[in-house]
């Protein structure tokens, strides 16, 4: 059965692909390019690259969910609507200065002839400026900025003069080092496929917003005028390991783009890795590509790498619906969810190799939580949602993005986390915000994710539509029976739990709202025109299945009680300790806000485990943040304490002081602080 | 003052120069050599090179303590015995072994064209030659080994055929690579100068053994005819830096041997630093070197790179009594106790760069605590108490001695540590006990130290006796009054807490017995010739003056009551945990030995706080240890429990299950299991 519904997807995507090569290598009227995949879809047939999801399932055959695209949904004045301001006011303008600053487009124009500037920047560099490209363009899908438009124009230009007449594409790989592009050791370290993925990203999100081709064309020119002709599984090809998982899913996006098959063929001869580049153990497991994504048991490596190659795998099962992909994804996610995630979403436990860890290895204070594996987990996330409709990876997504995502971006915009620990101490002399990392991947991932937000809180599917963020809004859309509809949110959410929904069908049809019951809401009620629904589970969708007409309200109101949490015993670094969550937020305390403030007392602090927590919205602080005390005690005696003694005589007593606790994400924007996300608790 | 005494030791120890440096390049018959300093000491006139201590400090003006010779001490019957017996007849030949099937002598053999082989292992392959060489030389101090004697005699003979006319001695820094001798970036890396280090530590430990000058002959032609002419301080010489220091204590020992002032003058160099090398801010800290010495603030870098430059630190101190080494050393000393050390005595958190880490930072399973860095500690240790009689210099020696190093070592003699982690999860796939390690610089480190061990039993003083250690054995060795001394010793030390010491002086003399009340018995008592003694302070020595004659009897008896011990609350990893010591020992709780075996259930299992503790030796087990019991529960329920889960509902209750601990040092000698110093701990 699933083996007719691929052959015939494949069928009808070989006619469709026939019609989207045929305009390769033009740089024709945009909207008259990959025609045949638009007119199939439920888009604008006169803007046929318009209205797309943050990844466009359509036509996705395994997709349960289908993206709503992210011009759909309006956000309003309310907990994203600052974030996604600023993004677009300070913080994408502001990394274009940083990266023209340090010589990243300069990279491009020496190879034009119009800079006498040196390579600048690692062999990844190239990727940024697509990855800042893409921020742009998933800004334009929902805003009209000339100024920003502008900028990527004059970028995409100077990018595609660089192309080489062949399709090739690299701004590092040149001249002396030209003989090394593509070797099996390049491939592993140099960042080639992973900087033409991040292109073939950038471009399909700039094509989506302004129908401009330009640099979709330069990315299809690299990949079909030097990847496929060269590369690949075939006796006169050249074998291909990714190195750097990204190729994948881009090229898995790139089908879904044009309907050429290939792209998607060959994202499954990368994820399936090719023997004939033999692989040390340590690079297998570094890198998450290179032998078969079906024989990976668990999340190991570098993070982002497992991440991205997990997003492309996901994609892969979304075309394909291989069943052994799924298994894996599941197997995996279980891995993820059991033993890898930080309670702020963020992945990746360790510095060396910004690698997982063994299960359960959290460390605090040294933990990596690259903002980019956050963003990765949200991605993956967002992509087994649509491919199960399980709730449980709405509340993954979730809890990346308002902490372990949220805090790798200064609330100014202008500062960027590489790494987001869980406790920081400002006497080791780290520097956590910055405004530019040679290796700046972060920076302009933070930007693509704050852009394409709106895309992420609907889905619909043949049944009707899932809500899954919620924030004062509005989407206006279709459902998939083509019937208009119009939903808008009104909230105070994350900071109350309460959320008025209105309901508004173009025309009266029976449908179900799957309305998402965060895991965390252990009490939560719902009203559909004022009457109670039973049947409430947090970690689920909310059926609520009828006859819509005219405007019908919702009412929602999630448990926003502050809960202490409590790890696994197993994470031996938060034996003894609590965090605590409010909805979706989790919070810290900055010694900054203690009434006993002394840096060397911050150890000192513990929450009583039986101790009130109350909630407090303050307007004044950290852009507006509800800021929680809880009951705790601090016991000085234990300041001048040696680095061992007796355990009895150590420790109890101590004097009541309330814990003043800020959400995590707003950290280190003040003066630098200690900080703890962990809270050692006393049963006193 | 301390000015003139440093002239004066200076004139003395120029005339003293001369006579040695004439004998320089010579290979007269053993005992000729180095008379002039020999006579100038309490050795016996016949065997100049004879009764020295693990370092000579018979002459060092600032020594407070002078050590009395290894040969001196006659450990018998208990604790140390079978590890020293192990180490003579397992260890020390099985190295060997390894040694020569890792091609660690065709090096040398390759470079006389007696080898085809091409060169094997590090840049500082060499110096496990001397390191073995120097454990076969401290133990032939003490017995008649004359296979490991021959085999010695060969290596020494086949070394020093590798050395060039000019005096260098190297194998890996030989024909192609011969053009980066000495190169400041080789000097950085290179472990030319650490090499040699370890060849001076070792031919001077076989000399002192057997009166052979032909390895310390090499190391003084090394010296004299390639270094000295060449580098140091002058207008016409190169800069040096130590890159991984080792040579400091090395050319003060030789200097000690000698006579030679140059020696410690070169040391002087190395420990300033010389500007012409310019460094990187992350090589000073990494290195512990190249800037001047007492201009450091903390311990930080490279765990065995700071320790051993402590102890070259230290070295220069006693012989030249220079105030700014003394303060130095000291704050550094603060900070190790304060911040650095663990409760093993182990040193050094982080694997990245084998590292201090910052203030606090003590993971467990992650910890490093490399088997060379806890000897270093011992050996900086030995030397600060050798310094200020300071006890507590004598705790950390001892605590280091009992666990993080004598952990390193398997209990068969054949097995070795590199890292020591307080906590172990064999899931993860480590091995942590290894026969062999490419950088094999541990294992002949701890070889070295079990054949020295009698070495740091007794110090003497101008006072008396300093007795630091306690094992069953026999002193007999000579007040610093020139009166006999011999002592026994008859203990069950550490697994019992009685020790009866009996004093037999040569003559009636009247002087003090300096006996070491350590600062984990918080309850002592010592009794003289039946009568009682008081104030007796826990961390100090109880001076005991009187006239000694005839023979006379000291009972000490220490508190072995097992102690619950808690970490300072800035230890974050140690939050709500507890460790067990009993004596010197420090315990840890294997899965194995657990009535619930289950290797899921070992992070379940919690100490009572309020528990008892009772202790059994147990012959049978271990080569027979002391097993503590403590009261404990363990939690099954929270066995199946989520990564995160609310506070109140986790973590309570739980089944009364006693938990059986071992000695740390004696972990991982049975089948792999979990392990942990650090036991959580539960106030029901």
């Amino acid at each position: 059965m699933k083996k007719t519904e691929t052959m015939s997807r494949r069928t009808f995507l070989s006619a469709a692909a026939g019609t989207a090569a045929a305009s390769l290598f033009t740089t024709a009227h945009a909207g008259a390019l990959y025609s045949s995949m638009a007119q199939a879809g439920n888009a604008d047939p006169q803007y046929p690259w318009k209205d797309k999801g943050v990844i466009d399932l359509s036509h996705s055959p395994y997709a349960k969910l289908k993206g709503v695209p992210v011009a759909a949904v309006t956000i309003q004045e309310g907990f994203w609507s600052k974030r996604r301001q600023t993004n677009v006011q300070d913080s994408i303008p502001s990394m274009y200065d940083e990266l023209i600053a340090h010589g990243r487009m300069d990279n491009f124009l020496r190879l034009e002839g119009r800079s006498d500037a040196p390579q600048k920047g690692p062999v990844y560099s190239d990727s940024d400026m697509y990855k800042w490209t893409e921020a742009v363009g998933f800004a334009l899908q929902t805003q009209n900025l000339p100024a920003l438009r502008e900028k990527a124009d004059t970028v995409i230009h100077e990018i595609v003069a660089a192309q080489e007449p062949g399709g090739y594409l690299n701004t590092y790989y040149v001249q002396d080092r030209s003989k090394l592009r593509m070797l099996p050791d390049t491939q592993t370290t140099g960042h080639e496929l992973y900087n033409i993925g991040h292109l073939i990203q950038g471009s399909i999100a700039y094509y989506r917003a302004t129908g401009d081709p330009t640099l979709l064309d330069a990315g299809i020119k690299f990949v079909d005028g030097f990847l496929l002709p060269n590369y690949g599984p075939g006796p006169n090809q050249k074998p291909i390991v990714a190195g750097h998982p990204e190729i994948e899913m881009s090229l898995i996006e790139l089908y879904r783009t044009t309907g050429n098959h290939k792209y998607l063929e060959l994202a499954g001869y990368i994820l399936h890795g090719d023997t004939r580049i033999p692989l040390k153990e340590r690079q297998i497991v570094y890198m998450f590509c290179g032998i078969p994504f079906t024989s990976r048991t668990k999340l190991e490596g570098h993070a982002v790498r497992a991440m991205y190659a997990c997003c492309g795998a996901t994609d892969y099962y979304l075309e394909t619906g291989d069943a052994s992909y799924l298994n894996t994804l599941t197997h995996l996610w279980e891995d993820l969810i059991e033993h890898q995630l930080y309670i702020t979403g963020g992945v990746g436990a360790r510095s060396e190799g910004e690698a997982f860890g063994d299960a359960y290895e959290l460390p605090n204070a040294r933990a990596y939580g690259e903002s980019c594996a956050a963003i990765g987990n949200m991605m993956w996330n967002y992509r087994m949602l649509s491919a199960t409709a399980d709730a449980r990876h709405a509340d993954v997504m979730e809890r990346a993005l308002y902490n372990g995502i949220n805090s790798g971006m200064s609330l100014n915009g202008r500062l960027y986390c590489y790494r987001n620990p869980l406790a920081f101490d400002p006497s080791t002399g780290d520097r956590i915000r910055n405004p530019w990392y040679d290796t700046t991947c972060c920076p302009p991932n933070l930007e693509r994710t704050l852009a394409s937000l709106p895309g992420y809180f609907y889905s619909t599917s043949s049944e009707g539509i899932y809500i899954h963020l919620y924030d004062n809004s509005e989407l206006n859309w279709r459902l998939e029976s083509g019937n208009a509809i119009r939903i808008t949110q009104t909230t105070k959410y994350p900071w109350e739990g309460r959320v008025n929904l209105r309901v508004m069908p173009g025309q009266p049809e029976e449908f179900t709202i799957f309305l998402r019951i965060p895991s965390w809401s252990r009490a939560s009620s719902v009203s559909v025109g004022g009457r109670q629904m039973g049947n409430i589970a947090p970690g689920r969708y909310l059926a609520i299945r009828r006859r819509w007409s005219g405007e019908e309200n919702i009412e929602l109101n999630l448990d926003m009680q502050p809960k202490l949490v409590r790890a696994n015993p197993a994470v031996a670094e938060d034996t003894g300790r609590i965090a605590v969550q409010r909805g979706p937020v989790v919070f810290c305390m900055e010694q900054l806000d203690q009434a006993d403030a002394k840096p060397d007392n911050f150890a000192l602090f513990a929450a009583r485990l039986s101790g009130e927590t109350t909630a407090q919205y303050n307007a004044d602080l950290l852009d507006g943040v509800v800021e929680l005390t809880h009951a705790g005690v601090v016991n000085e005696q234990a300041a001048s304490a040696a680095l061992y003694q007796a355990a009895q005589t150590a420790g109890s007593g101590g004097q009541s002081m309330p814990l003043r606790l800020i959400p995590y994400y707003a950290w280190a924007n003040r003066e630098p602080s200690n900080m703890q996300v962990w809270i050692p608790y006393s049963r006193a």
